[in-house]
């Protein structure tokens, strides 16, 4: 039987974001593997490192009861670090050392002081920082970092923090989040592909997206204009999201043809993308 | 007299961006433009093509009070252009033909009719729907493309709709939203340089970084880790937003000198950024 997707928002942490200084690559990056899983996103919400922001805006995607947020940067030990800090003000919990997530800070400055020859590292107050979890929340294995990522529950919703450094942001992703997302999809597959067209604007193409849209009404289909409309060039995106990949293949394939032949009529050329983007490949 | 800085919201809209199709690089260069300019972002949200979501998202921007909201993208001719029908149901609002906004897409029809040598292409509804403003809002002429931006105010709140599309996002703001944003900053002036730190981890920078935000309350100090703990290499990012151009220079340069001293004393080494950034050097 189908079922609603269940949906995923990500909120992104850092003044870097909002001055423009870092483009938010991560977004995307977990934007695409997250709806490559079945499971869309509905919201990417970019916010500074500030508590009270922080607390807002998590407390604000937990009422909009996604299925998962996922937020990333402000998990290391320096004062502008504020992830677990809002998150907890968010769930009315309350930062306290996660003896787990102590060991795996411990056993990372332990290798460290290996690699460099020193007798030891000192665990100081910013290392410890990043063992300071809300109550209930569970430490995530790092395995190119230092700082633990972290997944807590508040009612159906799990709340993960994965740190802003993208090697690190992606290596939790994949260990720790990648099979509990899967599992939560099921067996949803997003499916997409695109159409380039050339020779019609697209105001012109307008009208028969309606139709074509209309006609198909599990597949989606939006224009990105490419040139100018005075020389007009197209990307038709199409795409589908279902529990069977050879349903999706069917309802693309059928769309494809509709809006090839309209197109045709209408005296453009299409040209179709080389590239399909399937759930089973995740780059 | 010094002030509050007016703060800025962008809403970025497009179900591309929330598949990971498109990198959000439009919010990247407004958020740069916006800080160059002493206007600090507070918040960007990117959402999908749905009516109900653009104005849900507006509202709550409008009730943060900031002094513009800038939205990108669902300008356009097809269905799944958007922003101007959630615009105007979140001002309570409707859409209806702005005759100047009309007048500014005709021309442009004629324009490329003349270009390609036809006799006349034809206002049709995909077209016309690019006219369709909220009863109060003003269009602004599109210089390399067809849909106006849009410009509509709610109590203190400018709202600015501009297209999705780079070059016409980027024309739009140029010509019409610039003059408007340099008067709201008046003498408000951002100004940033980086320190790039070698041989010290970032845990350890943490309490020095600390000690020198302290010392120098007016400017923000941001560690930025470049390679791992175990062989540490960070960007410290330090900026100031003031009136007075020379004592942001004075501010960072005190900043960056302190910096630079206690690092030394910790045994790491620091490289100054050739690159610093003012309101007056936009690119």
């Amino acid at each position: 039987m189908s079922s609603m997707p269940k949906e995923i928002e990500i909120v992104s942490i850092g003044n870097e974001l909002l001055i423009g200084k870092t483009l938010n690559t991560n977004a995307q990056w977990l934007a695409k593997r997250a709806t490559s899983l079945g499971l869309p996103v509905r919201r990417v919400t970019v916010i500074g490192d500030d508590v009270e922001e922080i607390a807002k805006t998590i407390q604000e995607a937990v009422h909009r009861n996604p299925a998962f947020i996922i937020t990333t940067g402000g998990l290391g030990p320096t004062f502008d670090d504020k992830a677990l800090e809002g998150i907890a003000q968010a769930l009315h919990s309350k930062l306290t050392i996660n003896e787990e997530a102590l060991r795996m800070v411990e056993e990372k400055y332990v290798k460290y002081a290996e690699e460099r020859g020193q007798a030891k590292i000192e665990l100081t107050p910013p290392r410890i920082k990043m063992a300071k979890l809300p109550a209930e929340a569970k430490p995530l294995p790092n395995p190119v970092g230092t700082a633990p990522g972290v997944a807590v529950k508040e009612d159906d919703v799990t709340v993960f923090a994965l740190p802003g450094v993208p090697s690190e942001m992606k290596s939790i992703f994949d260990t720790s989040l990648l099979p509990v997302l899967k599992a939560a999809a099921g067996d949803q597959t997003f499916f997409e592909t695109s159409l380039y067209v050339t020779g019609i604007m697209e105001s012109e193409m307008a009208p028969t997206i309606d139709k074509v849209m209309h006609d198909n009404p599990h597949t989606y289909v939006k224009s990105h204009p490419i040139g100018a409309e005075k020389k007009p060039s197209l990307e038709l995106h199409i795409s589908t999201t279902t529990e069977d990949i050879e349903v999706a293949k069917r309802r693309v394939g059928k769309t494809l043809i509709q809006l090839e032949e309209l197109i045709r009529e209408k005296g453009g050329k299409t040209q179709i993308s080389k590239k399909e983007r399937l759930s089973t490949q995740l780059e």
